[in-house]
């Protein structure tokens, strides 16, 4: 299937959770008005809406159909943007999608509004928090109305007790364990630490959406269903392979193409299984020279460009490349005993996609 | 009923909803380990529950057991105190139940790991942010897990809809409101704004351990039985009373009972009915210097001892007082046509401690 053809789809499945989003019946339950907009603000930015979309996909690979999975994959959008809009408090980010953080935009509304600098960054952390709040519950709400939708109440609670238990804790279990690795050294981290990170910050997410389409499409849950199991499995891979595409990107992407300054992980000092694996090939000068530069903010250009080089030099991207491949090489034995069909070419689309794309 | 009595019973409720928080299957999902002591933190500390006695004594009153409410009497103190967590954050409170508020006692603790001032004021919020979602997540799930005690899915379906819908919708916007309104001139307030508010932050919870309770005893939803909605508003309007004797404490309360100062209310320039009494019949000149003194945090032993005079005298906390005693009275009314039995005389004692109470 042509990748065009992929991010058609996408679109299309775009539109109808966007039109879930703006019911008048869940718009008018967000007051007060300030917080209506908070609420709306990152869902109403450009965005590929990836987890609607393997929703959809993997309710339809199963025989379902996209009318039965649509609250569903509403839900998994709105619960990904409570996780950003904390994550971008707890990260001090101040973009998104190419526009300020909630905390941010809040922040300089307050500014905008008279208030004193430190008001106005206690007003941003607050609308953000209380915003999270607020799609956390919508994304609970919209997967329980699923059942008007006539998806099995037994689906259902399963559902809604997976996002309570294993997503949720696993989430931010993830968030968690990344900012205590930031501050943790180089040396003290496994690849295995480093993978699991990823797993529970983007995987266990993914895996949701496929366990979601899978059972709704069959009307059957995990528990019930080997194959909603295998699609949930499938899907939890890619999305691990999507993140470390996202890491080799940010060394050796094209800043034109991502939109974004590419030594940023760099300056952060991210830990990713590029550093690790560069660093432990590395001679002890060099491993030196990048426990400084990684992590500092005032590395200068010419020493950013250096350890760019060992990261590629000591094989960092290459091994990292391999290892996203060979994730998404056993994703997709996952899905083979599915039927051939539209949607199941979209899902393996999406698997190449996520190992090759350039932004 | 005597009131030892009652206490006597919340005690026994405490005892079985803190069985349940401390179930290996609920420790073990939180992690790493350091969230995890967060999550448990605030429950760990002496507290009335209140909420779960409502949940248990409105089950009882209808004739359920306390076996079936357990999981929902320990879903909505979790819940509860999600919101704490992130209102602390939201008010800058450093204190909570006699100890550091979740924020404040990570970012003590980060201190204490060496940590720049600037990055363990951010770790606290990081902490606190995270264990309050957390919380979220886990009430939803102890409260599906009801199904699991026999109660019927349909209710459990309504609850937990009900959970993420009105309550989550409305305890948001009252802590919005609180917010907003905080910065709003007195006289721009009317009491019905100051009510509303306040029915939205406390009011709305106890409708809901109101409505869970009796939903639960009778097996029916709010929408098919009548009492359990009278319940709810029994449920409902004590917990508004509850907040407005809270208000004539912070004015004449004795410091001693409370453990508290009870200037801070005068100091924070909180908006009460109290207030918004007296200021409306008492002279412009008076009134300007209400205005002054009330949020003003270097304001003097004596001008506070003036503004709460002029609180008194202008029948601030008289009128208050009524308004919740005619509430209350509203309230039990609506319980009345419940049999007599030890639950209903708990709903109806908890009813006449909410106005009477010293602390």
């Amino acid at each position: 299937m042509e990748r065009s053809v992929f991010f058609d789809e996408l679109k299309r499945c775009s539109q109808i959770v966007n039109d879930v989003f703006y019911q008048e019946k869940y718009r008018e339950s967000f007051k007060p008005e300030q917080l209506r907009d908070a609420v709306y603000s990152y869902l109403s930015r450009p965005a590929k809406r990836f987890r609607p979309g393997v929703v959809f996909f993997s309710c339809g690979a199963v025989g379902g159909t996209e009318e039965q999975a649509r609250l569903a994959a509403a839900s998994v959008e709105v619960y990904h943007t409570w996780t950003l809009v904390h994550d971008d408090i707890i990260d001090n980010d101040s973009k998104r999608r190419g526009f300020p953080t909630i905390h941010e935009e809040y922040r300089l509304k307050a500014m905008d509004w008279g208030y004193q600098p430190n008001e106005a960054k206690d007003l941003g952390r607050n609308v953000a928090i209380l915003t999270g709040d607020l799609q956390h519950a919508w994304a609970v709400r919209l997967l329980l109305e699923s059942i008007e939708l006539g998806v099995p109440v037994p689906v259902v609670l399963d559902l809604v007790g997976r996002m309570e238990n294993e997503l949720t804790n696993g989430l931010v279990a993830g968030e968690a364990l990344d900012v205590m690795y930031a501050a943790k050294p180089i040396t003290e981290l496994t690849e295995t630490e480093v993978l699991t990170m990823l797993e529970l910050k983007t995987g266990v997410l993914y895996e949701f959406c496929g366990i979601a389409g899978a059972s709704i499409g069959l009307g059957q849950s995990a528990a019930e269903n080997g194959l909603v199991r295998a699609i949930g499995r499938f899907a939890r891979q890619c999305g691990t392979a999507f993140q470390l595409q996202d890491d080799i990107l940010g060394i050796i992407g094209d800043e034109k193409l991502l939109g974004k300054a590419v030594d940023s992980d760099i300056r952060e000092g991210k830990r990713t299984t590029i550093v690790l694996h560069a660093f432990s090939n590395a001679s002890s000068k060099e491993q030196e020279f990048m426990v400084e530069t990684l992590g500092n903010p005032e590395a200068t250009e010419e020493e950013i460009q250096k350890v760019k080089q060992l990261l590629i030099e000591y094989n960092g991207v290459e091994y990292t490349r391999h290892l996203a491949e060979s994730i998404v090489n056993r994703a997709v034995e996952e899905i083979e005993p599915l039927p051939d069909s539209k949607y199941k070419e979209l899902l393996l689309t999406w698997a190449k996609y996520v190992v090759n794309r350039e932004f």
